[in-house]
């Protein structure tokens, strides 16, 4: 097996909920590349000290260490010039940095508040008292508190995602006809979400839910990993 | 000459304040293309109307019509495939897509108030009860309503432009290191703002100011284009 990939893990190993590790996942299944996946805890620091940093994914390519879900995205795309592009040529990997980072400072956090107490239910033992601290630090808030009121607050959450409903509205994919690693840093998201909770964070019939389905239907280890229908 | 566009003017034929027509102007140079520009007005209906319908920018093309940013955009990566790529690949064209729609439904409408009287006062006087029965219908307020308090305001919209930020902390253009047509389509809303307010819009350390002077060093014609320094 060539690759490996350190991918956070709930109390069930088999729950992923890591929207970093996700972007990767898909990433590596769009290349169709096989990956033995190992399920790591946020308090298992000593496992990836090898990678010289304590955070996930850390990917293990033949030896080569990668660290980063934007790294190794581009890490496989030039490993692996033959197989199918995760970007479709530069300008694509350049407008994927925008992708990630309307994903990263607005989609994630305008999602976090609405999951992270069923995030919370959901983590091994070992790591509760470690996310506990370190997030309410960064929230300046108890993750009970940062949570409360999710059903008011739904309705400002999807607003938030208009420019991505805009865009389904257009084409099917963020990568147009078909996905590409756009469409994985985004989805990324919705399968943190989709892991850990049951509160249904989408309409129906919004667009972005029936982009959700296009990307579920065409990847099994998305589709068939431990999780809700939100 | 080849290229013809019909490009949104205000009083002064030559102040050009549409966003949408920047997009295309800056796309034509990209491209190494010549162009003539005229001068249009909201009420120059019948001026366009062979293009069977009443909105600029609208491109001919030795005979071709061509309607709205995206269709030119497209026309002319198709039209001169041996100039340089507006998109840089199926990639860069379709997630240009998701820069538009965050452009139109976010970065735009929150500018919006911020320059909406300075553009009002821009305008030429044909224009002017059109404009603004159309935008206060729109809006269901009057224009010096939607203006109020800009000083307030400013740092809610600087806020909303945080991916755009986040973008340029990690590279120069949303193109990469060269800009390509999802550089246009965002800088076309900050010529707009440019060209007819001088209400400052962002801090002279902001990583978007700084991407907006790499833009700007770029272009001469939007550098000496009659506008203000916001």
């Amino acid at each position: 097996m060539a690759l490996i990939l350190y991918d956070l893990a709930g109390a069930d190993p088999n729950r992923r909920f890591s929207p970093y590790c996700w972007r990767v996942r898909l990433g590596i299944e769009h290349k169709g590349l096989s990956v033995e996946t190992i399920p790591w805890r946020f308090t298992d620091k000593q496992v990836i000290a090898f990678s010289g940093q304590g955070r996930v994914p850390v990917l293990v390519d033949s030896g080569t260490t990668v660290v980063g879900s934007w790294a190794i995205a581009n890490h496989l795309e030039q490993r692996y010039p033959e197989h199918p592009s995760l970007f479709d040529g530069a300008g694509g990997k350049a407008l994927a940095r925008f992708v990630e980072t309307w994903t990263d400072t607005v989609l994630m956090p305008a999602m976090m508040p609405l999951i992270i107490t069923d995030l919370f239910a959901h983590l091994h033992e070992n790591d509760r008292d470690y996310f506990r601290s370190s997030r309410e630090q960064r929230l300046g808030m108890s993750l009970e508190q940062a949570g409360a009121n999710r059903e008011s607050r739904v309705d400002g959450f999807r607003r938030t995602l208009e420019p991505l409903r805009a865009t389904f509205k257009m084409q099917p994919f963020l990568g147009g006809e078909e996905p590409n690693y756009g469409d994985y840093i985004a989805f990324g998201a919705f399968m943190w979400a989709r892991s850990v909770s049951p509160f249904k964070i989408l309409k129906n019939d919004d667009p972005i839910s029936e982009w959700r389905g296009r990307v579920l239907q065409r990847f099994d280890v998305a589709r068939n990993a431990p999780g809700y229908n939100g």
